[in-house]
């Protein structure tokens, strides 16, 4: 896979500006290599149901966009085949973070583990837990 | 589980507009009775990733709204434990709608399954596979 | 994909005779044509758990091989690069069926959803539903 | 939950030989306790598919059985309401060894993460990953 031109964080940078979903939910990529990336988002009120937590489809998107820019990093540009998310506590905190993981890559797929937390008075909180499969393009 | 109050469309019309995410998207319940729920959700570019197709995550959200709802057409109100989306075709199209119905409901946790579709040039096509687990509160 | 030989019901069943595991437990392959498959497994008691009922990981293979052998039947060979299953009864009865059903194949993965009953008395009850991502090879 | 009497490694070990399928796989409980669970399978014809390998129900089944020991280990008895499993590598190996870990668990449900691996050779390699939903009863 060393042929094909991996995402580092500068490109994935701009591949979120480029984003018009990710850029408006204020989602920031802070890491991309080696299998691993990593992105904070400030919470906002339009990101929230109607308790006020933050939306649990915002939650999987960000285990989604962690998950697949973990692969990028590996075999470079990727769409995601599926998405998978526990919601272990409510969105609550001012500030989220995700951290994606490539478990295993080869040719045809990429198997990604992730993890989203909230950022509360201090206190960093385990939110969600997610699987994916990424497909290099 | 006849002694709670059951989600119906007007009620859900009127959480949907308390939950500013939902509300931001655009997203619109469309049927909620008997174990099955329906919304749709009109393009807007705000919605997109960097191909101009509609983000994954939004795509999934979709998946997690209306199986939620469909839940909570049984049950009342809810909570989604977990929700996993396939990703199955490239979300372009003017309109999507979503369809969640109720496979299997008791007092513990529903489970779910849904479907997204894209409406283009009067053509539908699918997009996502999902399922979910949802619990009653 | 059409060049490629699909699995018919002949060369499953012959399939499934040269596969130690799925003729052990005496699960018959009863249906593989179109993007659907179809088995049965008689109840013996090698395959329960501790409260006598079937093991809910012989619940989770049965959906796994009809899962594969739905997605045989549209694009030949393939191996399970996932699936999921959701146990929704015990798994009691004299004999369970299952059904998987091609949603949506290309040339990279097949979408598969699937179904497993219980017969117990003449009724036929739902006890697991599942999803899988099945590759060609 | 501190009333409930929780799973131990003593405990299992009876449950596993009261568990005809497991106990005919031949599967052995290793570790239980503190939220992780682990076992050992070794390696028999009876377990294969038609290539030779550990079939993918079995490696998912090993998922299932640590994933909701280590559940166990927290909340005492349990049942397993869903198990999704990756298979990232051929099931090949003299002996596989299985290891889960709750990552979050309440009174209504425990999610655990479970990681399947093959012993060949001297090798330690990653067949499968794996996350479940786990009911207290």
């Amino acid at each position: 896979m060393g042929e094909r031109p991996v995402a580092t964080l500068d490109i994935l940078q701009q591949v979120v500006k480029a984003s018009p979903f990710t850029d408006w939910t204020g989602c920031e990529v802070t890491r991309c290599d080696s299998g691993v990336a990593e992105l904070r988002l400030p919470f906002k009120k339009e990101l929230t149901q109607h308790h006020g937590f933050v939306h649990g489809g915002v939650i999987g998107f960000l285990s989604d966009n962690v998950s697949a820019w973990a692969a990028a990093s590996v075999v470079g540009d990727v769409v995601t085949a599926d998405y998978s998310v526990k919601l272990l506590s409510p969105g609550i905190g001012e500030e989220f973070i995700a951290r994606g993981e490539v478990v295993k890559a080869n040719k045809r797929l990429v198997a990604v583990e992730s993890k989203v937390y909230a950022l509360k008075e201090g206190q960093k909180k385990l939110v969600a837990m997610g699987t994916a499969t990424i497909l290099p393009v």
